[in-house]
């Protein structure tokens, strides 16, 4: 997004707050071999002097008059969050698969694979979400809705984030959504992700990261309990 | 985005297009193991019967009359791209390691790890802004530029794309830029990935997607070579 000054590397040490260290979140600190996590030094954040806030074609937009360490003052923009977040679920029928869907893409004209998301519902949380979409796009249930991590889209400049759930131990639900046309479901194998990340019609940075989070993580745990494939 | 209705699950078939298929792109066709891609059945593109484009805070906005193959008619909303797509660039130091940027990210308010990006400017290839962005950011630039795949954001509803760019064989040069202040580098081994997805601070879909699909192409060249480390 902004032009950036050439850098400065720095060595990095051991061990840095990662999500589920404090409990909130679906993952067990094993999850990341978290005794040797790697440690960066603490930033200062900038200092924030003024925001304006104004509507800007649908969306809320603030105008940040920021103060950095170094004593450097820039205006950003930023565009705020709206409403409740969005949740990406990842289902699986069985420990190998990964329910895709495949749905019209308006902003890129045409049919994208990837996994379904949508918005929360005022008062929903991000797993009671995910499973209601998960019953309207897919038709299908989870008995087992596990929070793993926020995924943001644009961090330089929006707020926005999408919560990404696993759900296991599927059952058949469905409940009515607004497509236009049923949706196509298409089982993928975790073990087919490199033929997925090439694929044009998969393009979605929040999908394939997703994906290859769950696939890591399923991969980790069979390891550390010793089931592996 | 849009709420889903109950889907339809189907089988599929071997063999589908893949980026790099047509020679556009960077990516040979063994990266996929192309010779059994997974295959699945064409979809007809809705019909649009009618665009009204408009200027909506600075954004070029298309309302597009659509029907779908079923008949059914709706009003979507989309949002063009502008000017250049942006690049986001994955330069390795060594075979096993990639340079992150930490830089502070308005949109969340915190300092976010992730890999370079910025926007091409008008005339360049993804690979030449790829390679001005990583001298000005990283201070590096590199010999051997790749473009790998576009990444889109929110394909549901935005047309906007970041082509990934493979940087190696790198040497010391710095362009420079415009930010506030000095960018951190983070040198990040490819074994470490597990680390980095867990961490609150290291949030972009696009930036853990690229990372992940780097890992997994240079491993399955290092296969294909017999080069396994």
């Amino acid at each position: 997004m902004h032009r950036m000054a050439a850098g400065r590397v720095f060595a990095h040490t051991r061990r840095a707050p990662v999500i589920g260290d404090n409990g909130a979140c679906g993952l067990a600190a094993s999850d990341a071999g978290n005794q040797n996590m790697i440690d960066l030094p603490e930033k200062t954040l900038p200092i924030v002097h003024a925001v304006q806030t104004r509507e800007e074609g649908g969306r809320v937009v603030e105008d940040v008059d920021l103060e950095f360490a170094n004593g450097e003052r820039r205006r950003y923009r930023r565009v705020c969050a709206r409403g409740p977040a969005s949740v990406i679920i990842a289902a699986m029928p069985d420990p190998e698969t990964v329910l895709l869907v495949r749905e019209y893409a308006c902003g890129m004209h045409r049919y994208e694979l990837g996994l379904p998301k949508g918005r929360m519902d005022a008062g929903e949380t991000p797993e009671q979400a995910a499973n209601r979409e998960l019953k309207e796009e897919v038709g299908f249930g989870a008995r087992r809705l596990q929070l793993l991590r926020p995924l943001s889209l644009a961090p330089g400049y929006m707020e926005f984030v999408t919560h990404l759930v696993l759900a296991q131990d599927l059952f058949p639900e469905r409940l009515p959504g607004d497509e236009p046309e049923e949706i196509d479901v298409v089982p993928w194998k975790l073990n087919d992700l490199h033929e997925l990340m090439l694929r044009e019609d998969c393009s979605e940075g929040r999908s394939l990261a997703a994906l290859f989070i769950v696939r890591e993580l399923l991969a980790r745990r069979a390891v550390s309990s010793g089931d592996v494939a």
